[in-house]
């Protein structure tokens, strides 16, 4: 298996991308192509020992905060736009980044190129529940959504679960204000119409946000606005709440292995952990691109390219 | 103080609102008027010893489920309407109501009347955060907002927040999913320029949802959807948090005296509980309607009876 990796993203620097390609190159042979700083990669590979791999330079990188239609068009030389490219040409089986997500999703619909009856590129966030996880999407990729993309995240999330989980008829759920038809904004309301007369799709209605623990829905979707809304008070909640034991625990050391309270709250911790999720892949487009976390660490990486050896393997770019 | 309480609308049923209001009757004089079903009013009353009272029967109310205004307009004998009639025709101080939140904001505004300047009436939710509460609206009355609308919930906040609590010039953020300007949809990019331009607003920018918990904002507005899903989130999440160390409390008896984990779960279990809030205010209508929370219980109820005291002393119908 061949990765192109985009050293540029992660918030710890380059050196994690390096370190989670060492780990698992250390578990299974595999070929890395790492785009960034050619010095900083060298210094960080003369930490770890690989076999095989290749340095593509380059000092330009697309930032989180430019618009990422214009990002595209003006840095070509950028890591995205050059491990974009070199996966068109079939100089590798995917591409990791934990770089800017707009820039990775325009950039795979412009470079790589969008799938039959695709209109837009999503990227299917795993929400941990009670039992497993629920896939979301859109979750803050695409915002201001027509019917038509809303019905396309339905399709694809579905798509998604049943190849990669093996789910027969994923349960899909419009995340809502309101249980009832008829309840949230208009494109809610449109959306439920639509979503409802799709007999392809198992469609179960509406759901409110503070059901989505203890679900037992396969696929939510929504408005990446939405999406991210649910997304983020998620993460700051779990944050909020595992801080405050997190100072706690730090003067009781030890309290971890002894206290049956401190098991049960680090296992929630792991359980909200993203590092353990590892990357989601781009679905809508030709190719395999996974997008990791920005605040990524070395095993998050690790993860990633597991899932991706996974995605490969099972030749899933041809799937979603 | 005399105040109308709905007694149709608790999830526990009428008997809450009673207990509730005569845990405050204990306390201080008040002159409460029951509107709901005779005989259960007085059933529930005979539980407690009320000094003075009034009993409107009616069995009509609106449900949750209904569309408020077409509600509002069919059922003149519901609780609700015959409660915010009696307020407009100046027989009470206030109305305290735990049912329908789209009725009870669509009633405040044709039946009691809009103030001067604002469009849709809307509830101030208060937030738990690490020092505080900030300030929320709107959290799911009103959808699909116009610009005009986001801005008229900036200055009601803003406005409720310098009166109710104190607090000099209020930080009024805007609930997005990125912080610089030009993030987010059409709606809250619009609605940013907009805040910008107010120079009587003390606007901050943007706020991201995980930020809320360590925010230095007194005023969030958002979009009703986006502020419900914001809501329901953590509600859920915090549910789904507690109830899995609850579980495991009710194993462990007296855990909570003597665990110092357990005890802080406890004080965060009590950080995010409603009944710790009362009730709060409908903003923009010419008179006192507070709404409850639908899974109120007496200690609630008894919150809500005091803020409202507090409301009518301070004559904050003519404030907010």
């Amino acid at each position: 298996m061949k990765v192109i990796i985009d050293c540029f993203g992660p918030d710890l620097g380059p050196g994690v991308m390096i370190e989670g390609a060492s780990l698992y190159a250390a578990e299974k042979d595999f070929y890395p192509i790492f785009i960034g700083n050619e010095d900083q990669i060298k210094e960080e590979l003369s930490k770890h020992s690989f076999k095989d791999y290749e340095i593509i330079h380059t000092d330009t990188y697309i930032e989180n905060t430019e618009e990422p239609t214009r990002a595209l068009r003006k840095k070509k030389d950028s890591s995205l736009v050059m491990a974009l490219s070199l996966l068109k040409e079939g100089r590798a089986d995917a591409v990791l980044s934990a770089g800017s997500t707009g820039g990775l999703l325009a950039g795979g619909l412009f470079l790589i190129g969008r799938k039959e009856g695709v209109e837009r590129a999503c990227l299917p966030v795993p929400i941990p529940k009670a039992k497993g996880h629920v896939c979301l999407l859109d979750a803050g990729a695409n915002v201001d959504c027509s019917v038509d993309v809303i019905h396309s995240f339905a399709k694809m999330g579905s798509d998604y679960v049943r190849k990669v989980y093996s789910v027969n008829q994923p349960k899909v759920y419009l995340l809502n204000i309101g249980l009832e038809p008829g309840k949230g904004n208009k494109q809610t309301k449109e959306s439920f119409d639509r979503l409802s007369q799709d007999p392809d799709l198992n469609f179960k209605g509406n759901i409110e946000a503070r059901d989505v623990f203890n679900t037992d829905a396969d696929v939510i979707v929504c408005d990446g606005f939405v999406g991210n809304i649910f997304l983020k008070s998620m993460e700051g909640f779990a944050e909020f709440i595992f801080s405050n034991f997190k100072s706690f625990l730090v003067k009781d050391s030890g309290a971890q292995e002894k206290n049956p309270l401190s098991e049960k709250m680090f296992q929630l911790k792991n359980m909200f952990d993203y590092k353990n999720v590892g990357a989601v892949p781009l679905l809508g487009i030709k190719g395999l691109v996974f997008k990791a976390h920005g605040s990524s660490n070395a095993k998050a990486i690790y993860s990633s390219l597991k899932q991706i050896d996974q995605a490969v393997d099972h030749k899933l770019a041809d799937e979603f």
